[in-house]
């Protein structure tokens, strides 16, 4: 496992689709995941920590958890599927007891970010899909960027 | 308050959005409320039986609530201001205090269905935005529909 931290959201100029770069904290590699758009504005504004009027999603997550005295104690990307990325968060209960709930990486992302919790990446996964960051240098996060990275190149990584 | 469920989801033609019908239990009064497409696929899902392959995040909701030993009592539509609706997740912690959440309606008639637990409107807010609802006489749950309801004229009341 390797920690890692949401670099910039991307889109994908094939599809229009929001890409997240999720950065190992300790190299200058990185991994692309496609995530859907919804989940992709919940992640940018709490990156932005910007505020949408109502509750989003997993605003209304966060105050489940803490209302019930749980704690998100990390959250990992763990497998790599016929191209879907999967995801666990590990929550912590009230007595202490760590449950292991099967998530998407959107999802968990978008949880991490809001209760504070560290990201890590299964050391397997990040092998086979990492690639040279192009935010390497950068210390922002870099939000909606339209970079023309090689995601069709990674795709076929994917597949 | 007064008991409702969800009838229909219908596509508003004008801007393709999805529109959920929440019929008044006890007549044949309904009242619609406009809706993120995410947040339609989930309850769509959800009233089909139908799964997506990787967990929702109502799903995760669900998960997330259940292994804190929490239940969700009650959602309720409390109000309705400058067009937008209101709603309250009445969620019941362990030692059986209930606590209010505050949340979009989506997303509290989503984790409703995947809880089991019934959906209340406001009498005030039914009152000022409820129509004669167009499927008051079919027993089964109506998806995506094309319906050619008067939207239009809904959306002045609302203004």
């Amino acid at each position: 496992m390797r920690e890692a931290e949401i670099k910039a959201l991307l889109v994908d100029p094939v599809n229009n689709a929001p890409v997240i770069l999720l950065k190992d904290k300790h190299s200058t590699k990185a991994m692309p995941i496609w995530i859907g758009e919804t989940e992709a504005m919940s992640i940018a504004l709490e990156l932005q920590n910007q505020y949408f009027p109502r509750p989003l999603s997993h605003d209304l997550m966060k105050g489940i958890i803490n209302h019930l005295g749980g704690k998100v104690e990390k959250v990992a990307i763990t497998a790599l599927k016929e191209g879907t990325y999967y995801a666990t968060i590990f929550l912590r209960e009230k007595k202490g007891e760590i449950i292991e709930l099967d998530a998407r990486p959107s999802d968990s992302l978008a949880l991490a970010l809001r209760m504070g919790s560290p990201i890590y990446i299964a050391d397997e996964v990040f092998d086979s899909s990492a690639i040279e960051s192009p935010f390497a240098e950068e210390d922002a996060f870099q939000d909606f960027v339209e970079y023309n990275m090689d995601l069709s190149e990674f795709k076929k990584i994917l597949k």
